[in-house]
């Protein structure tokens, strides 16, 4: 794991810590926000790659093990992760599933409530629009959570899904 | 968990222990075959069922638990399962692809090699062509393995890819 790393707040009490997930079947982004009143930051984020010399149940268990020593180590109250309807064609959409498969059992073995949301949903949260693009969604990303540095494409999509539960909640109250 | 259940020989040293498992989003299917030579028998055998009205990633959460629990009783030397290429929409495809990646997961976590193969290889090991239905790989199984009672049809499939991945070993050697 790689990461922005901007901080050891993950022990805070104050707040709630949301962990954002963009599951991939090569590389999986993820990003830990804390949100306190209306204030969003970044707690940890980055991207778990995964080798492609492995075979892949090595891959998924590995992915696995990630996710659940992430959610161990960041203890968050949600996980948002993106929910996916389609795809190009039934053998990327079988990837994608066995990836994100691993990833949610990780979480639900620990027990963590998980929301989904579709992407046209997250890109308007983010953009103010459901056709935004990779672009458009790290920049407003990186002024929403005020980082000093553009974060990864994953990392950016992780931390879009994260924004768009935390403003749900919000609304939903 | 139900099971044929047909035995304590979980423990055995002599011969190979190898679990079949064949993956669904509602009933996923196993049964653990012991080889000892050219004889196959049933360990254990049975369907995960998940309740419809938990969420998702409890259901996952709780799929990988039991194949957690199952690697770890039965301690096969390999695991077989079934080889997904085509489905019949990439919604479908998600949905399965969900499901094995719980699986492999839990299953790569114990570090477990898995062996992947086409259900037409499967079908043809089973009954001598690729194009038999489900009856039949439940009839030809139960002669197989000397069953008494005619197994489940996800059981049936488990204990096919199991055969298959035996007989693969075999003509290997």
């Amino acid at each position: 794991m790689t990461g922005l790393a901007t901080g050891t707040n993950t022990t805070t009490t104050v707040g709630r810590r949301i962990l954002g997930i963009d599951p991939g079947s090569n590389k999986t982004g993820y990003a830990a926000l804390l949100q306190v009143g209306r204030q969003l930051s970044v707690l940890e984020s980055g991207t778990i790659c995964l080798s492609s010399r492995w075979t892949l149940s090595r891959r998924l268990g590995a992915l696995a093990e990630q996710i659940d020593e992430l959610v161990a180590r960041i203890a968050p109250q949600e996980v948002a992760v993106e929910d996916v309807f389609s795809s190009k064609n039934a053998r990327s959409a079988l990837a994608l599933g066995q990836a994100r498969g691993a990833i949610l059992a990780a979480v639900g073995r620990r027990a963590v409530p998980v929301e989904a949301y579709p992407p046209a949903t997250i890109k308007k949260a983010i953009t103010g629009h459901g056709a935004a693009d990779k672009v458009q969604i790290q920049r407003m990303v990186s002024a929403m959570l005020a980082l000093t540095q553009a974060p990864q494409a994953d990392e950016a999509d992780a931390m879009a899904v994260a924004i768009c539960h935390a403003l749900a909640r919000r609304a939903a109250r």
